[in-house]
């Protein structure tokens, strides 16, 4: 039976990202798991006005995705519930730069976008930041047969239903493949 | 080590979701999983144009979001495969209509989500639907003491690296909680 929930987004889970930013000439991490994909090359972050990444990605019209795996949950939470305004959070990981001089990445994430951005969509209280992604890099140890593994990866990922993270489960089918053997 | 991949988009996994809309006077579906939050109250859906179904949200100004489970993972494929170009996809699914009477959603799927069309990004060559949700629906079978859990959903999770489909595995941590326990 369904039941009727309001206007609920239920449109998880979503993978819990590290984005990375220079904020007042400093790296900075912050906790974002509001992302998407908005074309095959560009990547998005719903993120609120609030926090302090936004103006480094302003100034700089760069930033950096990093994805931290479950055994990082406790260091990926944290850097959601405390502000760069209020801690440098720089010393928490060790950063790496890429091509892009102002995007710093977290070496101990697998996986590392650097991102360029093309758009900002304006919310009352949200900035959409769109990007391209410029160059990524990766941990050799996620990689099976050179194409990064998420069984390896093991993102951390996030529902706002239970505001909970789960992790990822099994390989259940190739896209673009398995539905030949539906019939009607 | 890290190595270099070029510029990847590795940002999944992402929920794979049927987008239902009315196209030409019927309910066509579609398989999705370039989506994202843009704002806690709003999604977007990133299209490519050649979709049949880009003209229906642009004509209507609405579109559902409908969420299959794994079981569902062949049919799921299967409406990414076919346009509804060339085949009717109709009778796949029991359609049903809420608050938006274009919008027409699938019975099958746990949970649906009724969306006004609130901004269109235009890339090249894809559409960025940006909706607003107006009202959701969902199976009383995937609560947990009124709760949407994704351990009962069992989501078809999406990453273009293998081109496969995941399942979700378990939960791992509170969000805004598990962080106070870390201590650098």
């Amino acid at each position: 039976m369904k039941v009727e929930l309001g206007p609920k987004n239920c449109l998880y889970p979503l993978p819990t990202i590290l984005v990375g930013a220079l904020v007042n000439g400093k790296p900075n991490y912050i906790t974002i798991a509001h992302v998407g994909i908005t074309e095959p090359a560009a990547v998005s972050l719903g993120m609120n006005k609030v926090h302090y990444t936004n103006q480094g990605i302003k100034t700089n019209r760069t930033f950096s995705i990093n994805i931290p795996s479950i055994t990082m949950v406790k260091e990926t939470d944290y850097c959601g519930l405390i502000s760069g305004k209020d801690k440098n959070k720089t010393d928490m990981f060790k950063t790496f730069y890429g091509q892009l001089k102002t995007a710093p990445m977290i070496e101990e994430c697998s996986i590392n976008m650097e991102c360029e951005l093309i758009q900002i969509v304006d919310f009352p209280n949200h900035d959409l930041f769109i990007g391209k992604v410029v160059a990524t890099h990766c941990d050799e140890s996620v990689l099976t047969n050179g194409v990064v593994d998420l069984g390896k990866v093991q993102p951390i990922l996030f529902a706002m239903n239970d505001r909970s993270y789960w992790s990822i489960g099994k390989k259940i089918g190739k896209a673009w493949s398995i539905g030949k053997e539906f019939k009607k």
